[in-house]
């Protein structure tokens, strides 16, 4: 058995839930009510894109904390415009698509793998999303978390070394007593150079069936590069037994 | 039915959980193993009683945020002095003494009370605990909180309006649409001042039995400042029922 942390923190988009199928369910709800002939799925990926290069102006402080609910309406509005939908939605209607991050469906391992984690150690989100976010995405999906970590504690995105240090000093423990749990190479690597303990879970459909295959995707990370991470497993179920027996 | 809020956030010690009882439990077990003869409820009064003076000095700005759990283990030493006991117990025994605020049992319609409500709302507490105590402090009451807000969120103690005002926007709220729910006049009068609608759940047995019928005692407040308070109940139960039927 792997080295026991006090507390597991969670990436979310992509490692808890399913971003793609939620978002793009949101969508296609909006577009058939408006008879927008759209991929939905083409329309999620889209404003999935511009999700890093928006927080990395905040991160080399180019830009001041803004929230990601904030930096997503503004994503929004660049995606709309380049598919010309700007003016096919209202300002409500427009809100309310905004509101399809809070609507993302988990893996299925995620709820038993989580609740079984909860037994014996402090679970919490330590993701780009807000509290606000967080809280109604847990809503949503039945997530068991103990806590609400990650930017909003920080003022700041990972990878960042003060999101995970921050969500740390929140549950006061050392971050050699924090495991980080991602589907994301860069986020487990940052994570590590903080001194947390790491584990890799594989997503394969975290884009979309058409990458299963991408060499460049990250479930395809190297054998080096998994065996540099304290635990690499294929869901959040696998990952409980392997810290739970 | 009363006028319907989006997220209610709770005071803690007191009006979800019996800190006398819980503090003079641990205080018991310790004193036992080392044969002290002190009555564990005088302990836990004394070490609640420099609770607000503590506080006080950060409120005022005389001196920085720091957390709950620092504030209680000062506050233990002082009483632990004032009993003659400061070379009684080892540094890991205080250490351990310390974490009792952790271990706080529920009043018996707590937990079925904020289930209730989470069906329909959002709950958290807006406690002066920090994010580690309230999360160690759900987790043994089994309180199913969907975030932990309050004073670590804002770096001050309540009734500071940036507690409750930075409990809201955590939660992407008006302070209108959020309920302050507490045991203590106080508190509702300084939510309410920010906007907050306010719940009064009377606990006569916070500070123990002989304080039942004191006239001073919180749960003894006027019918006319309950009037102006949105809700006023005996329970979480009954606030639940009063906003879910």
């Amino acid at each position: 058995m792997a080295k026991r942390p006090r507390a597991l923190i969670f990436d979310v988009f992509g490692t808890v839930v399913d971003w793609r199928a939620g978002v793009a369910a949101e969508a296609k709800r909006v577009f058939d009510a408006k008879s927008i002939e759209l991929d939905p799925f083409d329309f999620a990926d889209a404003w999935r894109g511009e999700y890093q290069p928006t927080m990395g102006r905040v991160r080399s402080g180019g830009r001041g904390y803004v929230p990601l609910d904030d930096l997503h309406r503004e994503n929004l509005d660049i995606v709309l415009e380049r598919f010309g939908l700007t003016d096919r939605l209202s300002e409500t209607e427009k809100t309310d698509l905004n509101h399809a991050w809070e609507k993302l469906p988990p893996w299925p391992d995620s709820v038993p793998g989580l609740t079984r984690l909860k037994r014996d150690f402090l679970i919490a989100p330590c993701s780009n999303g807000s509290v606000a976010l967080m809280t109604r995405l847990a809503k949503f999906g039945a997530l068991p978390w103990d806590a609400i970590l990650g930017a909003d504690v920080a003022k700041n995105y990972k990878p960042r070394p003060e999101v995970y240090e921050e969500s740390c000093r929140a549950l006061r423990l050392e971050p050699a007593e924090v495991m980080m749990v991602a589907a994301h190479p860069d986020d487990l690597d940052a994570a590590q150079a903080c001194g947390l303990m790491t584990a890799f879970i594989s997503r394969p459909l975290e884009f979309g069936p058409s990458r299963i295959d991408d060499p460049q995707a990250d479930h395809h990370v190297g054998a080096e590069r998994r065996e540099a991470w304290n635990i690499a497993a294929g869901s959040i179920e696998i990952l409980a037994e392997n810290l739970t027996t």
